[in-house]
């Protein structure tokens, strides 16, 4: 004798019971349900209906997608960021500092002449024109020989650290990185399901005696490094380095993927050993440089240089990733290329980084000696080395009470390092509120250590 | 003794022998071909430099790369689409059926008061003000009630696709796909490396109960459909249908990727059934649209609505994928979805292409009964059953003689198909263009047959 409150058997249950699908008694459920006889209860079963009317409101019910095992094992970028005012988390220019004005000028007049430029699919592998320019470009400012069909155009260089992983990279395979390393390009890695191994950085950049001794014991199916002013700690990789790593991925069949963002911002008119690519003969580097950090984060430029079938088959995995970047920001990109701005603008960019940087530096070189960094020559960030005692998380949750931020260098590790670090970026903060921040980040470091 | 022209030991072999690192003796080796008394040839050896001069230019090897096991085993793009003027190949607008000037004066006016749009990234999940339209253009439009948090931007429904398999597909994993189905989606789950098994068509859509066959016996990872005039095929699902896939989702826990864009391209004033996220109550169902089809395709914005951990989930690997997708593109899709306009265009947009397909209908129609289609009530394609004697790679390059071209149906099947079919995209050419290609292409098969 069912009653009103009684369970009814599971779905599961009774389609195994009377030998009929599932769906079948779902529906014979719901028919119950409508005709008011029955209350389905989401996650809970099914029940009689009382007499006295009981809600029968359906909530939502997301819990089973909580026991699914999916591809997410670290992203820097789901943590909880709080951005703050005084923000040195982000390795960003200030905007003022970006050729804004010019840009946008570029694009109303491009789309003045050519509106159908929104209404059409560009190539996927990128604008001729603009692959033809950055041929020219690379070239002149790099000295790299790209032919422009050898040139990929990505959402920046993001993208393309992404569109490798996913072209080359499968579960169990090894990748060598710097350590510490750009967080995003661990995360990438990492949720690949490959065996990342971190090698230490020395003044000269990774240490190519390490790698050949991983090399040894099993083959990386790549080797990613940022040479020109490494993301976080701004070493400049030395040339005699870059052509050992060419030697070691010729010897040991693996891909170098050389990550350039930082490569053209210079300071103190030292000369930059030239790119990784240009040692390479027999397309075992994949080069990488983003347009975010010198031109416009907006419009996600960035370019992949690859030799080789493994061009082809970034291409067959670009396409499917997103049947090629918009074209209209690649135009804009295009127009800057081709007058002497770029040029004009690298120059008043290092100028004003370099300004920073000093800036930066010297206000922290007046705390205890307990804080160490090397004065980066290029790029956007400092690094520093706290006292092993520090815990940079507690830190910077009183920064943030300050309305202050920066990047732990947690983020930058494969595993948990020995030391305290934390990642200062000085290219977002307009210059009084770089002082003003550094100065109550000074405070707060103090008191700390 | 070692004369001119003698080999040297391979690098490995003389590593082994003295026991010492391949870089060393890759040193040794390169001392020697410096001072002038051996010659490296690349992917040969090293070679005692004779005493005429010997031609020591190293060509570049690429050939080490073929060896490598990648992540690619289809992509409908790489194959040598050999693009025609007469394109029916193609599902994409005709560039004049899109409000270009629209759109660009929008961007113009952005872009003259906000020039800092192309100077910040913007937001990972995509500009809120574009969520918060969106939001309400599909509750107006289409009955979803998504709020702007669980709402993500992504770079066209594209990579909503791949955003989605790279989140939640491991190799070994189970998807379920329409047979026909969007070539590009069958792409990337396969080179995903998972087990894509397909299920027919019928005149309502996917066969539910051949749904479950499969999941009683192997639990799917997902189930990808267009319900809405499908592409290739232009079948509309039945209501019935869409929920018993929600109730086939709930009980086997699996996810549904409703990829949605041609559902507001309906013809002949019929009434398209609510999407099937509208019967989810346990976030079991992605929703993807794209405005490639509608709007704009140079800008590649799509959506993607997600309820559930899996929104974080998702978020977490845009992210790491692009960073976001760019903020100016889609500030243009706000201009335009903010004003009346998208109403008028959607309505002009559905009587031009009915036009279209009543002209591309009725001029096959003239064929022998031997070629069969179903006249869709919307969307941008016919699918043509062509006699099973037909090799259709063979018909197309018979029309591309005649500067045609069209889409070989097996690019949308998961294994070869039974029978021989061809889509034909009505959407690209212009309506003087489409009478003459058809009128071609009517020519060439009426030989084939």
């Amino acid at each position: 004798m069912i009653k009103p409150g009684d369970q009814l058997p599971s779905l599961r249950k009774l389609s195994q019971e009377l030998e009929i699908s599932l769906l079948t008694v779902r529906k014979a459920y719901q028919l119950l349900q409508k005709s008011g006889l029955i209350v389905i209860q989401s996650g809970k079963g099914a029940f009689v209906r009382g007499v006295t009317k009981r809600s029968s409101k359906v909530l939502n019910n997301f819990s089973w997608q909580d026991e699914l095992n999916v591809n997410i094992t670290r992203s820097q970028y789901s943590l909880n960021r709080d951005r703050k005012y005084y923000d040195f988390s982000q390795a960003i220019l200030f905007p003022r500092l970006l050729p804004n004005q010019f840009l946008a000028q570029e694009m109303q007049s491009l789309l003045r002449t050519n509106e159908l430029v929104l209404a059409t699919y560009g190539p996927i592998q990128g604008d001729r024109e603009l692959r033809m320019e950055l041929s020219s470009y690379l070239q002149r400012e790099q000295g790299i020989k790209a032919e422009p069909h050898e040139i990929m155009i990505t959402s920046g260089a993001q993208q393309g650290i992404d569109l490798i992983a996913q072209t080359l990279l499968k579960p169990g395979d090894t990748v060598i990185v710097e350590s510490p390393c750009y967080g995003a390009a661990i995360d990438v890695f990492t949720n690949k399901g490959v065996n990342v191994i971190s090698i230490e950085l020395d003044e000269e950049g990774i240490q190519s005696d390490l790698v050949e001794e991983v090399c040894q014991k099993i083959k990386p199916s790549l080797l990613y490094v940022n040479p020109s002013f490494q993301n976080p700690t701004g070493i400049l990789m030395s040339r005699q380095r870059r052509k050992e790593l060419v030697d070691l991925a010729e010897l040991y069949h693996f891909f170098i993927v050389e990550d350039d963002s930082f490569g053209e911002i210079y300071f103190d008119d030292i000369s930059v050993p030239p790119p990784i690519k240009t040692f390479d003969k027999n397309g075992h580097v994949l080069f990488l440089k983003g347009f975010s950090k010198t031109l416009a984060p907006g419009l996600r430029i960035g370019l992949l240089y690859a030799q080789g079938s493994v061009f082809d088959w970034l291409y067959a995995v670009k396409a499917l990733m997103d049947i090629g970047s918009p074209l209209l920001t690649q135009k804009a990109v295009l127009a800057f290329l081709r007058t002497e701005r770029m040029k004009h603008h690298m120059e008043k960019l290092r100028t004003a980084l370099q300004l920073r940087r000093d800036h930066a530096s010297d206000l922290l070189s007046s705390l205890s000696e307990s804080v160490q960094f090397q004065v980066p020559k290029g790029g956007f960030n400092l690094w520093l080395k706290l006292p092993q005692k520090v815990n940079t998380f507690g830190l910077l949750k009183k920064a943030q009470e300050h309305n202050i931020c920066f990047l732990p260098g947690e983020a930058c590790f494969v595993h948990k390092p020995l030391h305290a670090y934390i990642r200062i970026s000085y290219s977002l903060l307009s210059d009084t509120d770089l002082n003003t921040g550094l100065q109550r980040l000074n405070t707060i470091l103090s008191a700390e250590i």
